[in-house]
């Protein structure tokens, strides 16, 4: 991917600014952009441009934008607030002043399905270096101008969560969220239509940011999913994304689709390739800005093991139950928790994790209990849970709690709190919830966030690697593929799909063909013991029926044998018929059924997959998908994702199957995709897997060429 | 299951209170009991007793119970609040005074391991005709008294949400919660360590008050688990009951054994069961409060058919993913969505469901769109979702809320409503949680607890009918399980179990020994060809290098010839072998793998389950299961339920399998179950389902005996 950050860099910290369609009104979206940028204190040069002319806001108003003197530097931004049908204009008299982004506030294009209007505006905005976001957004807060450009809230805490939204009005309510659960913004900006700058290119810049410490995306669908991958895969190397999709069941995705007009694709490949890039998604908005929250406020666990304190059993069993879900690791040392907290624990309690330090521990018990769990070294994360008893007092709990915060916030060590109760309580949380320290009403709550985290964490440590590539013979296969289209054929027949197999080096079954018993005996031979023979005759439709079929044949007279019954029951059955020979196939040996393909997939581009083949594929739908290229670790991740990875491991006594062949053939039908031209979808299933050294099998090959 | 309900009421509606170890100290227990049971108006007797004697808020304190005269009726409660080790004493003296029901707040009993006491003491109180809720338990809180014997917030609303909780310190913080919240509640009761009545026993009384529109409980493991399905069925059937069981995951269980002392059991066996029960499981205490406020406001629905009415098609996404999630159906009537929301819809939004009445509608056009969703007979529910806008008004949006809801309350439909954005959003949500009106800062929130109230609509519908009660020769199957006791084993032998089989009409591959070529022709003609044959010897451990298997004999001279070479390559291959003769076997054709099973589990009883078969029990876990006895479609549901179902009903073009024959089974493997005397564990796996009218077969047949 080209380096665009500079040109990013202009648009999240413009030193000049066009408004064209400013107003002095104070209802209109030309007043209230203006208004926000005084607001956030943007000290850029401001042009509002307005054909009735006057001052906003202490801003002369151009009556037209060719007044307005520019040097060669040009204008950063364009900010284009007319109704659809004069944007065009607009957008040429902004090229006239150099101006670098525009953005389209003005809807009226795509999303009402005028695409010809964009696409115009669009090619010629790029054809004089300029780039356009939106249209159909909101504009742009970026706290590094400072700028708020949008008409959303004015009063915008500054902080380290960047937005980019696909939806705007669920991205304006989002900023006003912010502000009401104090979290701090470096940056909103809403995409729109994207017409042309999408959030791969705004990701460019917040990649680099260093006020950006968590990104946040909510999207609808994926236009340019390899650029978006690329993108993804270089900002979750530095700080952690965590993306919203909506459209995750069936009939969302086709609400979203004739929302926006983009294609939200599969949702289980958008998820897995999320995975892949190391993206936390989140289900709700709720659970997303709460994930920005703590990200932005807390630091990644430096290990795995964490420790539940708590005054209740109950409490206790229910956040065990939540690490589970949220994929937590539980501390299991028990010499060292018995050490470490028999000193702080009542003799009722327990000292194995979660450690219960009963209904009568009070704030100094708390507190005891959670420095011993900050002094010892093997503990990486505290749960510390509290359910109100008799006696609990708002100050000395808040007090206790911002302490042992600080106390932790001063080391590397992760903590989270979970307060359950009355009124108290309530104003408790109230309280340190505006202080930013992580305390919440339920304990799914508080581990949420901190799986969030765990996530992240173990991407990091496992996201090095280069990808693959592969040598294979792709200029055969171009022709094959060729050759099959000159036909106007848009699938290959079995024996050209077997022919990509053999240049890519999968194995299929071993066939031949006899015209003689002879040859018969012969090919037998070749391909071993035992073999199966069919009668090749294309007047012989049932060849089971006219006896033309032999099963299991163990050596040279059992073939010998069944070649001369094959001639003499087709014969009498189909006396007419010519029989061309007989084809002589390898007996195929029992494996584990797996499917694996690679497809273009409309928002991704190439991908891969695997999953438990034969008819569970449909049943199951245990399959998993990456992106390609990819390393040769997301091959492996991926096969272990699907619920059916242990049959390759060896269930009931078997042996350990073949991993690594169905690994190689994976990588071997991306790269055909990637680097071949015109297929558009190989499926083998089954893949049958032996055991390890034995290899793979691929027993059914279906080739898709694509028809554009 | 005997009628209690009369017991129950003297627990619930007391007219009398014995309080031993009433105290005048204002931090102890025994003082709050009594400031609570006055600060609700209880109007009954109360006789605080305690050797020092005095006066407490206006009673005075007897210094014995033996003091306190009362008539033939006894005292209905006794709540004991002293040691321990003063329990049982105290118990004694309650049973002279013919205290019914004692409350025993104080701990020090099985939760620490202390069984013997305790059992000891409720030993003592039911040959005393008493009962004993606990011990170590905080009281209980009942509207109808009203009496509010715990030592918990002592300001409880009152309401129609009925708490049972296993654990206290949750139990009081729900009871501070529910303050907060604004739920109002029936009763509460703690059931502590459960030595005597449990949460059956509480429903028995629930159940039939009028006051209690729905119960929650808190649970952490089951003791009597067939009991308390009778009493969960008994209670579903009028009102909805929520249950939130901690332990969910394999190392919360263990948490909560260790907690509790009780054993949780396998969570998926629980949640089945709760399933088969019409009960709502929540995951979490905010979830589960949020499902009870909401039921107890809002009518149950009249239908299935949802309509979502939005000002952003973003969050109109996220809903109809919310839908999904919840198991809600979208309305999809394109003709009557047109005509009734053509009118309220400007010309860009959407009346495709969910209907987009787009960012230009303020509250008039938000009142006019669920007016029109009102008055359009097709429509049961709807979900009224908002972004904010510029120009939102607190006061204008929280009064239409209100009026709609009110309108909607005037009607059977449901109405649940979304409002997202920031801080005077925010006050909104407030204002109006407080009226209890259902409003809700994220969608997700908003539509979860429509769909606890459409999974309980649905069980409602579904109820009815009789629990099968089938005849089979249970006393010869007691007579093979006695047999095998004397010999003191515990599992039963191949042969044994396919005796069990025959009785109960589960088809297994037939069999049978021959001893002579005669023989084993005649066997071959009865069990039907084509068969398989296998020398039957002692000395030949591997049959099959020794020549002596043979598969697939189609005929009379086959058998013959095969039994030639078996007994030819036998003595051959082991010349010393004695041989008894050869198994001749039906050749069983392949049909689909599925396991069933049933077995005595140890907290519900007899259960049933099913499964995907073979090698991918372990690997897919795809298995349901229900509490024997139950109703034919309970198992019919229970088969629907696993993932594999599809295959039952053909994929691939292959026929619909023998569903009939597979819930038949079940079914007479529950009844030896429940019937049968010793049998602990039935599982057949295999077996083998066939198509329609073809039955099933059962391969591999595995039975255990249990040891007590």
């Amino acid at each position: 991917m080209e380096d665009k950050s500079d040109d990013m860099k202009r648009l999240f910290e413009p030193k000049s600014v066009l408004v064209v369609g400013a107003s002095r009104e104070e209802t209109k979206i030309g007043y209230k952009v203006i208004r926000n940028m005084v607001y956030a204190g943007y000290n850029g040069l401001v042009f509002p441009v307005n054909p009735k002319g006057g001052e906003v806001l202490g801003y002369p108003i151009y009556t037209s934008i060719d007044e307005i003197e520019v040097g060669d530097e040009g204008i950063d931004m364009g900010i284009i607030i007319v109704p659809a049908k004069f944007v065009y204009q607009a957008i040429e008299s902004c090229a006239r002043k150099k101006v670098k982004h525009n953005l389209i506030i003005s809807s009226g294009f795509s999303e009402i399905g005028n695409n010809k209007e964009e696409t115009r505006i669009v090619r010629f905005a790029r054809e004089n270096g300029m780039r356009v976001l939106g249209p159909n957004m909101f504009g742009i807060y970026s706290r590094n101008a400072p700028i708020n450009c949008t008409f959303g809230v004015k009063d915008v805490n500054p902080g380290e969560v960047a937005i980019i939204t696909q939806s705007g009005a669920i991205g304006l309510s989002m900023m006003g969220r912010t502000v009401v659960e104090n979290i701090g913004l470096s940056a909103i900006a809403a995409v729109g239509n994207k017409a042309d700058l999408d959030e791969a290119d705004l990701l460019q810049y917040l990649m680099y940011d260093d006020n950006t410490r968590v990104v946040l995306m909510y999207i609808e669908g994926i236009k340019n999913g390899d650029r978006f991958v690329e993108a993804l895969e270089g900002t979750t190397k530095v700080k952690p994304v965590i993306i919203i999709k909506s459209g995750r069941s069936k009939r969302g995705a086709m609400a979203a689709a004739s929302h926006t007009g983009s294609l939200a694709g599969e949702d289980n490949v958008f998820d897995d390739i999320m995975r892949q890039c190391g993206v936390l998604r989140a289900d709700t908005i709720n659970e997303a800005l709460s994930w920005c929250k703590f990200i932005s406020h807390n630091p990644l666990p430096r290990g795995e093991n964490s420790v539940i304190v708590t005054n209740g059993g109950g409490v206790g069993v229910l956040c065990t139950d939540a690490c589970e879900k949220y994929n937590i690791q539980l501390y299991d040392d028990a010499q060292t928790l018995r050490e470490v907290f028999t000193p702080v624990t009542p003799e009722l309690g327990s000292v194995k994790n979660p450690i219960d330090i009963t209904g009568q521990a009070m704030s100094g018990a708390y507190s005891e209990a959670l420095d011993a769990a900050l002094s010892c070294d093997g503990i990486d994360t505290v749960f510390a849970l509290y359910c109100e008893k008799e006696g609990f007092s708002e100050q000395e709990f808040s007090k206790m709690i911002k302490d042992n915060y600080d106390k932790f916030q001063k080391t590397d060590k992760v903590i989270s709190f979970s307060i359950f109760g009355g009124e108290v309580v309530d104003h408790c949380l109230k309280g340190l919830g505006k202080m930013k320290i992580p305390v919440y009403g339920d304990v799914y709550d508080a581990v949420s966030p901190v799986g969030a985290v765990y996530s992240y964490y173990r991407y990091l440590k496992n996201c090095g690697g280069v990808k693959v590539d592969i040598d294979l013979n792709f200029d055969s296969i171009d022709k094959i593929v060729a050759d099959v289209k000159k036909q106007d054929r848009f699938f290959l027949l079995a024996h050209e799909a077997q022919k990509i197999m053999n240049i890519a080096g999968i194995k299929i079954p071993e066939t031949r063909i006899a015209s003689s018993l002879k040859d018969a005996v012969q090919s037998a031979e070749e391909i071993g013991y035992p073999v199966v023979m069919k009668v090749v005759s294309k007047d012989i439709i049932h060849k089971s029926d006219a006896g033309g079929i032999a099963l299991d044949l163990i050596n040279e007279s059992e073939v010998a044998d069944a070649y001369e019954a094959i001639m003499k029951n087709c014969r009498a059955k189909v006396p007419n018929a010519l029989i061309e020979g007989v084809e002589v196939a390898e007996m195929v040996q029992e494996g584990t059924e797996f499917i694996v393909g690679a497809k273009i997939d409309k928002s991704f581009g190439p991908i891969v997959m695997v999953g438990l083949g034969g008819i569970y594929v449909e049943v199951m739908k245990d399959v998993a998908f990456r992106a390609f290229p990819l390393k040769q670790k997301d091959v492996v991740s991926m096969i272990q994702q699907i619920r059916s990875y242990p049959l390759l491991l060896g269930v009931r006594g078997e042996e350990r199957k073949d991993i690594e062949a169905l690994v190689d053939s994976i990588i071997k039908l991306g790269s055909i995709i990637y680097r071949c031209h015109g297929i558009s979808d190989i499926e083998v299933n089954p893949v049958l897997v032996y055991e390890q050294g034995m290899g793979v099998k691929a027993l059914d090959v279906r080739i898709l060429l694509s028809r554009d």
